[in-house]
């Protein structure tokens, strides 16, 4: 029964309290054991312990600390670990297991496959029949005398390495038989991953509490020590063992404390725009509309491309004024990217801000909440650095990577599709976040150049190895959509290609702000399933498509772009080389549009057409006929009657009778019928042959803009 | 002045009274001449001149006649051949061109090229300085002393060669002198053909007189014989000298004259069918309307030609009794088409008839008058063998030749085109008539045995050289619109290839009967300019395009055929090897209607199309499919909606509601428009694609059948 299992004192040696020692804690606590940490505060003198031999400070504290239970032969001790530790039983649970595997033993360390730190003592290892032959000692546990007398049998600097201690006592055959001491080579209790990470799995009962499961040995480990290299692989682990993620539960540890009436913290807002990115106006707009007050703002904008300069100034014209503070380097510098983050660091660090949030040009916030809800989880689950996830729409692409390479790169982790998808949501510590990054006051303390860190590496890629190697943990949140990520991998080019407003062309790249951009706001209602699309002639459609601002941008694209054929039949640009109805006007092949209106087409007004023509499908839509047409009455005012050579044709009003041109509209010759065709991005959709003779009216003056499509030749 | 000219008498020999004899004597008649016709009714003995020396018989009858002129030394005489010779000028004009060029001359003979009938003379004539050398005498004129003389000069025998007889004496240099004899080498006064009939051209002059223009010496001969071989020519040149045509106003001699009390007299018609020829149905047809009374009709028909025979059977079922009296070969017999029209000559000659007409079965006549009106011109012109001019619609093949090459066969006439286009009209001799023959009674009299006169020749030709060596003249007539010849030259093909109604293949070669038979007789209404074509839907028109008849025919064609579709999607028919929306069909390419059908939509239904649908212009129509299509209840009675693969379609009904099916009718979905589509032979005309989403409505009882084209895939 219970009441006849010792009693289990835990006990660790931490001089900082890091996030490791808080998840250890944490881990504990979810099983209501309460460790004892030792040596907080007190100077680390034991060395790095990741490069080199060390540790010996540890010994020290503990054989202190050992001195009360000398004689208390039935209390069990643990040792563990402070840093790379966590739990994943209760005392009972441990105990048991003890007395089920190690009854007759007086002092159990775990165990590893590597003979570490003196490679030379492995022959004088004994021979195990099954399991690792060697000792490790993160994690360790025995009875009050054996512990003090194991901690009190040599003497110990803080820089001797504690391993080797226990290791020479353990390779006495006469210390490890008057001691009673035994390996747990099967990890039947602790597991020690370094080196057999490909071993131990993530596993979840029925009832979907999680378990770390040794495949090599069968056995399921209660303790698990990220020992060396392998600590990424226990932050993985550590997202769900402790109880901290259950696979019926979701997350146990999520769930945003609301507290109203708390004083709103002055916190800091840097964007950094160094690389060329479109919507950059509208990342802006969603960014002034951020739920935070502004005057609680510092803010720090850091932009080297010219394509972003003038919407960063209209930005500040508009909203500049409204923030606590502020620092802008906008255009062409010298500070580059990286240092620019540092800067920013120490320049948040100096406005005394308590939480600092870093997000790249590329981070689209749909989400105004963004960073009060960052703030609340950083209070809530006490984490130092947190990010939104966001990814590029409808891919796998994301600003984490859910593990890392030996090589310090990119990683697949098991858990990485789920986390994207949505499938498992929480805080998830990993070993790389980057984009939009919220950083606490603590946090911000030690990022001191962390940007610089490695310079061999990425600003981002260098602050997160900076804060891996000093353990501070990455997280990332997934609990709530917030955005997505610019796509802005070939916008370079595109940028530089001489065009007027190069986000015309991202309809493949980033179509929902393309969309938000270009699209009739009154597009959507007509596609709503009672909605009637209105028929100004027999046949004819008249409905909203394209925005004004996409009709504005497309003269100025074509007006720019300048070569308007002559008017005359001869025409070299189609295949006939004649043209029998020519009007002046540039194909939209000239100016590389081709491709992204067809795809519009096919997305946007494909969907009308199989609303209104009913029956008729034909996807993808075809078109080689796709021009902007330009009337004049000094140059071509009208279109003499014809049909168009397409199964329909979408003539698209691109710019405002009255204030630009007088006149214009079709005349429907068969059916008498005239339609204005005045309103700014409504197209006309109707069949192009056999039916629906037409023609185009004439401009009285100034210049009308059409843009006309001939669909399904 | 004219009172100082001597009188001049012009005389000829003729024993009979041919065709050629009427022309000389209507030629002189034209100028006020009286020719003396002396040996009418007298035993020819003067040989063959065709073929062998002869003639002497002329020199006789005119030596005991010129006794009466032995001192009339101011009586200009004038001896011309009576079969082969055409004036053209009057007395005056004669005699003052003789004045003019031989006023010191008392004797003047015609010249020719050839030295005739004993060529070793030639050598013995004396040198010309320019024209022809040698003698002819067919043409002369000289004082009565002198032609007292020549006459006398020497004896003669009627077998004698009277040409011969004059040339000894011109050769005689004393006799020459004495006589004062010279010869008209340049074609003064008179004209030889023979052996120049390239140089001799038919002119008008500005008053539209015509004349002989000899080309070789810039002369106009007043007087042309048509020696030897040059016939022919002499027959083109006739129908226009002799003030017989005027280029100004036409036909001098023609004219109707219109009796009306006469009596009708008892004529034969006869008709031949001896090859396989489309449309006897309608010739018959039109035989039976002809303007004359059956009752003075003996009807002669032969056939041989198995297709026709239910043709001819249906023909007397209804005809036969009305006439006067018939004889008919009908089908399969030992008789050919030679012997049959020498047996209908005898058969007709038998009963006694004043006509008789003899056509092939390829002679359509439209005009019911026909047959009285070659009556007419018969006895009004006083020709004895004519035909009416009759070709195949708009090919330059009619029923007569306009010249006969020297091998017998066809060749073409200067004038041909213009009588074959009505641009001279009249009544021409020409060498060669075929199709539609009338003879009147002396002529069919002579015409025993004509079309085995040579057994070589096609029986028509073997009659024509009969008719052209016994001077029988054979005239076409072109001054009316009486029909057209049937064209039947790859009929024989087409009735072979196992069809029911080979007819309906014929709309390229017999459109005008095709037509009639075929397209519904409302649809040259819809095609007048006011009328407006009904739309029985939006956009879909309704309108009467194909016969009964042929709706019937084309049902009886497929279900003959029979390999109706299996109403599956795989089709092997199509490139594709799939149809969506199958339907149980016959496909106009299995049936070899494809060009037809093709033709048939661009002639009659595009110039619809371009009616209603206005503006839109594809010339000529396209089409890969055109099909029958048959419903059932039990097989497959409906089409689901779909659209079809045109611009637009025709879909025509071929049976009848009530009568052969119950249901049936296309629902336009989109329009909520039914068109219960059964008028037999109406269209539905539709654009195919986008706007007219349609559905075969279910057939619930008998059998529909329609006719669909997609037209302009
Ligand atoms: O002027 C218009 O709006 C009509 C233009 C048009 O029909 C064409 O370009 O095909
Ligand atoms: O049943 C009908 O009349 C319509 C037939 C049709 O639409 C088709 O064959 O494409
Ligand atoms: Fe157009
Ligand atoms: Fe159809
Ligand atoms: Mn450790
Ligand atoms: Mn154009
Ligand atoms: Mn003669
Ligand atoms: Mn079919």
């Amino acid at each position: 029964t219970i009441t006849d299992l010792p009693e289990l004192v835990v006990v660790t040696v931490a001089t900082e309290n890091t996030d490791g020692l808080k998840r250890l804690l944490e881990s504990a606590k979810a099983f209501d054991i309460n460790i004892e940490v030792l040596g907080l505060g007190e100077k680390w003198n034991g060395g790095d312990t990741r490069i080199e031999q060390g540790g010996g400070q540890k010994i020290r504290i503990l054989s202190d600390w050992i001195e009360k239970y000398k004689d208390a032969s039935d209390t069990m001790i643990m040792f563990v670990d402070a840093y790379d530790v966590v739990f994943n039983a209760d005392s009972t649970t441990i105990l048991r297991k003890f007395f089920e595997h190690y009854s007759e033993k007086r002092l159990l360390f775990g165990a590893e496959p590597f003979c570490w730190p003196d490679q030379s003592l492995a022959p004088e290892y004994p021979i195990v029949e099954f399991g690792k032959r060697f000792l490790n000692s993160g994690l360790f546990m025995g009875y009050g005398p054996e512990m003090h007398k194991i901690l009190k049998l040599k003497s110990v600097e803080d820089k001797d390495d504690d391993q080797l201690y226990y290791t020479m006592i353990y390779l006495d055959e006469k210390l490890r038989k008057e001691l009673n001491m035994d390996l747990d080579s099967m990890s039947k209790i602790f597991q020690n991953l370094n080196g057999v990470i490909e071993d131990v799995e993530l596993q979840f009962k029925e009832d979907g509490t999680p378990e770390a499961y040794n495949a090599a040995y069968n056995t399921k480990p209660l303790i698990v020590h990220g020992n060396g290299p392998s600590k990424s692989h226990l932050n993985y682990l550590g997202n769900y063992l402790g109880n901290r993620w259950n696979s019926q539960l979701g997350c146990r540890t999520c769930g945003l404390e609301v507290k109203e009436s708390e004083e709103v913290p002055l916190i800091a807002l840097n964007l950094f725009i160094s690389k060329p990115i479109p919507f950059i106006e509208e990342v802006l707009q969603k960014i002034a509309e951020f739920d935070y007050p502004k005057e609680k703002i510092a803010l720090y904008i850091y932009n080297n491309q010219p394509f972003s300069i003038k919407n960063i100034q209209d930005f500040l014209q508009k909203h500049g004024k409204s923030y606590y503070t502020k620092r802008v380097i906008n255009g062409v510098t010298e500070i580059g990217d990286r240092e620019a983050r540092n800067e920013a660091i120490e320049w948040n660090k100096a406005r005394n801000v308590e939480f600092a949030f870093l997000m790249d040009g590329d981070a689209y916030f749909s989400e105004p909440k963004v960073i009060k809800d960052l703030i609340q989880y950083s209070k809530t689950y006490d984490v130092g650095i947190i990010a939104p996830m966001i990814g590029q729409p409808g891919k796998l692409f994301t600003n984490f990577w859910g593990a890392i390479a030996a090589n310090g790169y990119y990683a697949r982790s098991e858990d990485y599709m789920a986390i994207v998808k949505g499938n498992r949501v929480g805080y998830w510590n990993v070993p790389f976040i980057t984009s939009a990054v919220l950083f606490n006051k603590e946090k911000l303390e030690a990022m001191k150049d962390a940007y610089s860190y490695n310079k061999n590496l990425d600003p981002d890629m260098s602050m997160c190895k900076f804060a891996r190697d000093n353990g501070h943990f990455l997280y990332i949140d997934n609990e709530k959509y917030y955005g997505f990520l610019i796509v802005s991998d070939e916008y370079a080019e595109t940028v530089t290609e001489g065009k007027w407003h190069p986000e015309m062309w991202q309809i493949f790249e980033n179509r929902e702000l393309w969309e938000a951009r270009y699209i009739h706001p009154g597009y959507h209602k007509i596609m709503e399933p009672e909605h009637v699309v209105d028929q100004a002639c027999p046949d004819v459609y008249d409905f909203p498509l394209m925005s004004e601002r996409f009709c504005e941008e497309l003269i100025e694209e074509m007006e720019g772009f300048g070569r308007w054929s002559d008017g005359s039949n001869n025409d070299k640009r189609l295949a006939g080389g004649y043209e029998n109805v020519p009007t002046r006007d540039i194909h939209m092949n000239q100016v590389g549009f081709e491709r992204q209106w067809l795809y519009f087409m096919d997305t946007y007004v494909r969907p009308v057409q199989e609303k209104t023509f009913i029956g008729y499908y034909h996807q993808p839509v075809e078109s080689n006929m796709m021009f902007v047409v330009r009337y004049k009455p000094e140059e071509q005012p009208s279109l003499r009657p014809h049909h168009d050579a397409s199964t329909f044709s979408i003539d698209i009003a691109l710019n405002k009778k009255g204030r630009d041109y007088e006149g214009g509209g079709v005349r429907y010759i068969r059916y008498n019928c005239t339609v204005p065709a005045d309103e700014v991005g409504y197209a006309m959709m109707f069949p192009g042959r056999l039916t629906h003779l037409h023609e185009g009216l004439a401009t009285t003056k100034g210049t009308r803009y059409i843009m006309v499509s001939f669909i399904n030749p």
